[in-house]
């Protein structure tokens, strides 16, 4: 299996057409996977915002003047109010807003990237006024359509960076896919003593975004497109249910219970 | 970067010399990123156990009829019981055991494998009397030993899959390393437009292990060592802190106070 990164990339405009611009920087094969950050996807769909596009509410405001006191630091309740429109349901308010966006991922903040907008950032006015970049809004028909407009065939993947967990620092993950399945099963496969195994379905389209995430890098050297190349799917069954539904994640549920208290 | 599984591992024994049997399959490389599956350095580190060794607790009693109410199938408290001893705290008790292990690692049953052992499996006797894997004791110190033992010098990740919050399916992860950061931090440096980056410690140890999963498989056909090939780490500080303390984990402590309880 080979993991390249994508040199020569544009800057991203809105309406632009990314399977056009990455073709011209690279020969894609049908059998590749092709992985775009949702940075890009979401800059040539024209979801970079404005803060003053999102008048802060009620709940927005007591979020941000929570997140205030908590860190010390301001907090712009415009932000918080863009998280609340971005999400299905606020898992944690504080120490951090973690939301269900409505496409199904969980992440810090909606996944709203305040850098790399391509303007100024930083709430001050910018070349285009934008200074949010929100997620494509369905990542998986983005993977979709940058895949019909491709003149080859490979599997696309739109990827984004994430925390979790028990863990720290982030990895690539993908919340969005097309021409492969999110998951493959291993089911009813049995391990070398003849034992059904435990270890069942596999996250593909995730350990893809994490191979991606090693060769992209960050920051001004970073680059969002990679290619995985000469790697098979092989001959399983494939599951699109990546994301977990509230009632099988305990997780979930054990976090809407749960309030911040500091020491 | 090139991944691919090393084939042609034999069965590994106890007291096995790891490196010497991947050496006699692959030519590798100083600059290299060698991942071993915790299976393979588990049985050469003798961690094969019964499940007879592990008379069961009051405790670990009470955890398996409570298991085994909720699941409708039988649950060995033996196996609740080996679960407590390679546990420093029980996160979840119910609707399955959440622990975090010595090292550090959280996951479901401590890690403990009870496919792909090597015997019988599923309690019934085996040709060495084991059916039962646990994780290595101390996976770094593992990694460490297995790279001083090659000829050559490659960084050493100790691997297992394991599956998270919010979405399905299961992804390799790092369990233990040597020769490389755990972590790569990209705090300070700036993006395209002069912005300080947000997303800031890459874990690239888990991001190896997931590439490497890709490559190794499951099942009969599953081979349990990888190389990452032709990757750098780059000029970056890194970081060897992996697992979240409890204090910086709010999944955990949400963990701690919530109560399974059915529909």
């Amino acid at each position: 299996m080979n993991v390249f990164a994508v040199p020569g990339l544009p800057e991203v405009r809105p309406g632009d057409d990314l399977a056009a611009l990455v073709e011209a920087q690279a020969d894609l094969r049908d059998d590749d996977v092709l992985l775009v950050a949702s940075t890009v996807v979401s800059k040539a769909e024209g979801r970079r915002a404005d803060l003053e596009d999102f008048p802060a509410g009620p709940r927005a405001r007591e979020i941000a003047e929570r997140l205030e006191a908590i860190s010390g630091e301001e907090k712009d309740p415009r932000f918080a109010q863009a998280v609340l429109e971005e999400s299905t349901e606020i898992i944690v308010e504080a120490p951090f807003l973690l939301t269900a966006t409505k496409f199904g991922h969980v992440g810090v903040n909606a996944g709203i990237d305040r850098s790399n907008v391509g303007g100024a950032g930083d709430g001050e006015a910018s070349d285009d006024g934008a200074d949010l970049l929100l997620l494509p809004e369905r990542p998986s028909e983005s993977a979709a359509r940058i895949r019909e407009n491709l003149d080859s065939d490979p599997a696309v993947v739109v990827t984004d960076t994430s925390g979790r967990p028990f863990r720290h620092g982030q990895r690539g993950v993908a919340i969005g896919w097309a021409g492969i399945p999110a998951s493959r099963d291993w089911r009813g496969e049995e391990d070398r003593d003849g034992h059904e195994l435990e270890v069942t379905v596999e996250a593909v389209v995730d350990e893809l975004a994490a191979a991606a995430n090693l060769v992209t890098g960050e920051g001004d050297g970073g680059l969002p497109v990679a290619v995985v190349r000469d790697w098979e799917f092989g001959d399983h069954e494939g599951s699109d249910n990546l994301y977990r539904d509230v009632d099988g994640d305990f997780v979930r549920q054990a976090l809407r219970g749960w309030e911040f208290a500091r020491d």
